[in-house]
């Protein structure tokens, strides 16, 4: 079945969980009103559900390729990038100076959800042009942005990040990419990226590469890097593409699913660039993008849980054999947790999504250190979320699932990149226990406190619920609690198990506030997720508190199956 | 990295924790002794390391093909057959009576992992032939057994189960196609069958289809199907293949993995059959066929995890990226319960088999009863082990791990079959709550009674590591008698984390085992299986005793995104 973007799951949680309104309510954001948001994500959901989504098979089955060095899309892409483009999506909330619509990061997380669940592969040529209009925002001098922004907001340029070197992924400090002044208060850039994604198109008239690179007096690791903007035409004196610039796509990857976005080796040989954000100053400017992005991608996995639920509940409920198998006992318990999940991920994402809008209002630490705490939980969860419910949809299925015409392996194939890229889940749960808890888990513990005062909340009207959610976050603050005392490399051990049991928790009093203000289906819902997925962390928490020594202590042999 | 069969492990396990003593010390399978295992273990463990792994990725990039009717396999898959053919493995626990080697099943199921492991596409035509082999054993009359058995065993042909049609799948008494007699003592037999595994090939010179299909007589639902033997070439008067049977291969499925595997849909149009087993009997005898190809395809989930987790150890090993990140807290955890697993599931098959020797040796229905119960729970926890650590593989392998190249992403989608032919794992689970349970849980508890008598036996040696087993398996019990009390609604919606849970106590009491048993490595293992796996099963206990209520109140309206 089509697709069918979840226009009012998304507007009942900006309504009554995690609410647009104190975000509506401040003087950046007060074009945001109930009514523009309704009309924005009634349009968007509407894009997406009727151009976007029957682009996704296409893609799948076609893949971009590489035609004389030029990357030739997927077929229809063209037509679904300009409607991405015409609709202003790419702009919702950008710097309304530069053309954006300067909406609330809020809502643009909401559509982009809604886009990347029509086609992912698609979405991500949009995702990563916003990350580089952040990214320029933050740090691109005036004149840049003047050049750049206005471009990449109406999509007729986009922007990549090209970070990745063979030698260099998660460890971004060993790269070797080179930039050598040339004199004209410019930069050549020479090197090899790879994992460029969409480092070259047809889909519009230039490709805006943000490239990580060293200056010869950089020092060693991460400290010594700087950013460049090396676009694939340089702008002539009217800001049009003229010259090409000395760069190529040397080859696409082979992936195993997104087969529409083209992953690019890129080499840069002596390749004109403009320094964004100072010398040496590459990794914080990285950053804003990365950030940016992570949030995105966690959506990107809420999005294709979206979809393969939705698939997987329709052949559920059509398929004959046995009656409708919807109402066949495990069939129902995997569909019920799927999308008690996808809310709980959801709601993550826009509460993530609501902190930096608050952030961004209000200048408040408070809000910015929240949204710093929320990201890497919702870029971990989001993408498990996206590929367990992937994963359930094929299994749901049957044979049906495994063949490829059904589309249900195509979700699962697409949504396994996300836990990898933009920094892997593991990354995420570094990025958790050492950056966001460096403040000694004051974050955490003040979520926490949130999370008890909504059970408490909510003790009168639901009283069991409500009991389990304050106790799963009282043994998530004990959990919390020995983590912080507990030494570097053991902390690191439990960092991935205590992401996902802190994910739950949040995904419980999410649940339980939709439970107190939504209908009986949301309570119902409310319900199966206290029940049949929060006591997961019971495991989880059992293991982020088992710490480093008995891992060293297993010989490599063992690995290899020698033990 | 190259695939390396587990032969040391596998060959702990017989010696150590499930050992072949037992069965060797029968008069059936006197031949069993030491040396004889050893050297069949080496011997399969070289075949499949040198001769089968070099074909698997052959097999991804060229998938089998159709033409003109015929199904061409992928390049090498005709000479990787011969030498599985050739090496006696078909025949290795078949009946000597008809060329087979009579060796325990034990030893076939260990070689059947490593052959799976090396290339499971492959190894998916010996595996079906072998249930045909069993069926006909225990089914086939004396004739059939003379003229198929020695080709089947020799290879010369293989055998195909022929169940789902296109509206029958798990509900296989949907059925449509037809067998009519014919006068000449055999059959018509009409109709069109889906998801036939190496339903045609050119690797060998015959292709014999065990079909179910309808009498005129015969009932609706299961009880009115019978079983046909349907060569694709007549046998002639020598049992050579003579003419060519009114069958035909319609096309192939594109799959999401195992592609080396050619999948036909068959049509059967008036083809030649012989009636097996009786007429209306033929579910019996397919479950026969399938009973065996179950534990099979546990099998090859702990196959796949094995060779998905030797690659993933390899790179994190060798990748210089801050340092070997195998010694990366998270990565290595990662590893460390894949490991954990993959030693669980394999020990948990080996057990399975053992009881079917046991059975098969001495006719005691306690060992028939015990196989039973645990072929559901080997098939099921062997392949979802087998999923989770090849995505584990994935995972560990980054970015690399998306580039189908790197081949990891190779054994996700290969291996993300197993958990849905011969029955899906959600059926399997059903299998155990009820029928296998249908004795008011006697042989669980029996089980359950073993792990706790192990958990006492390790107690001075291992205290906190038994008592772990100890409290694991008196919860399990509780669990399990509340399940038996249940409605039986109620017992299907908690049917499958209740197998996971069953699955992880069995492991860890072999681990348990392992440890007393083995080397300090071996401890090491099974201190962070109980650890770090076994107390998942608080949140799947939880479930599996949640019942059916909540799930039923849910509108269907939910599952679509309405709610």
């Amino acid at each position: 079945m089509a697709y069918r973007a979840p226009v009012e799951d998304i507007a009942f949680i900006l309504q009554s969980v995690v609410p647009l309104a104190p975000v509506a309510a401040t003087a950046r954001f007060a074009e945001a009103t109930p009514d523009t948001v309704a009309a924005i994500l009634s349009e968007a959901g509407r894009m997406a559900t009727e151009v976007l989504a029957p682009l996704n098979r296409a893609g799948d089955l076609t893949p971009a390729r590489l035609e004389n060095g030029a990357v030739r899309s997927s077929p229809g892409y063209a037509e679904g990038f300009a409607a991405i483009a015409e609709g202003g999506w790419i702009g919702l909330s950008a710097d309304p100076e530069h053309g954006g619509a300067g909406l609330p990061q809020t809502l643009n997380v909401a559509v982009s959800e809604m886009m990347a669940g029509a086609c992912l592969a698609l979405q991500l040529n949009p995702l990563l042009t916003q990350g580089q209009i952040e990214a320029l925002q933050h740090h691109g001098d005036e004149a840049m942005k003047q050049l750049y922004l206005p471009k990449l907001i109406s999509g007729e340029w986009n922007g990549t990040m090209n970070l990745t070197e063979p030698q260099a992924g998660s460890d971004v400090g060993a790269l070797t990419t080179r930039a050598e002044p040339d004199g004209e208060g410019t930069y050549r850039i020479t090197g090899q990226k790879i994992f460029i994604t969409w480092g070259d198109s047809d889909v519009n008239e230039n490709t805006c590469h943000l490239v990580l690179a060293r200056l010869p007096d950089g020092a060693k690791g991460t400290r010594g890097i700087s950013l460049f903007m090396v676009p694939k035409y340089l702008p002539d004196g009217n800001g049009r593409p003229g010259l090409a610039n000395s760069l190529k796509v040397v080859s696409l990857e082979h992936k195993m699913g997104i087969h529409g976005s083209p992953t690019c080796v890129m080499s840069f040989e002596g390749a004109k660039g403009w320094l964004v954000g100072g010398e040496h100053k590459g990794m914080a400017a990285m950053f804003t993008m990365m950030n940016a992005a992570r949030l995105g991608v966690g959506m990107q996995g809420v999005a294709v849980a979206e979809a393969a639920l939705q698939q997987a509940a329709a052949y559920a409920g059509e398929r004959a054999q046995m009656g409708a198998i919807a109402r066949h006992p495990d069939v129902r318990r995997m569909l019920a947790c799927g999308r008690a999940e996808v809310f709980a991920a959801r709601a993550i994402g826009l509460a993530c999504a609501q902190a930096l809008d608050m952030a961004a209002a209000t200048g408040d630490p408070e809000c910015a250190a929240r949204a710093a705490f929320l990201t890497p939980i919702a870029k971990s969860y989001g993408t498990d979320v996206g590929c367990r419910v992937a994963d359930m949809g094929v299994q749901v299925h049957g044979g049906m699932g495994y063949i490829e015409e059904t589309g249900a392996a195509q979700f699962l194939r697409d949504v396994r990149i996300t836990p990898i890229y933009e920094g892997t889940n593991g990354i995420q749960a570094i990025d958790l226990v050492l950056r966001k808890m460096s403040d000694g888990g004051e974050m955490a513990f003040r979520l926490i406190d949130e999370i008890m005062d909504g059970a408490k909340a909510a003790q009168a009207e639901m009283p069991e619920l409500a009991r389990a959610v304050w106790d799963a976050a009282e043994t998530l603050r004990e959990a919390t609690a020995a983590l912080i005392e507990s030494g570097q490399t053991d902390r690191l051990a439990g960092a991935m198990p205590y992401l996902n049991a802190f994910a739950r928790v949040l995904g419980a009093h999410y649940h339980l506030i939709a439970a107190r203000k939504g209908d009986e289906a949301r309570k119902r819902l409310a319900s199966i997720f206290v029940t049949r997925v929060l006591p997961r962390n019971t495991g989880d928490l059992a293991e982020a508190r088992a710490g480093w020594a008995d891992l060293d202590a297993l010989p490599d042999a063992a690995f290899a199956g020698a033990a």
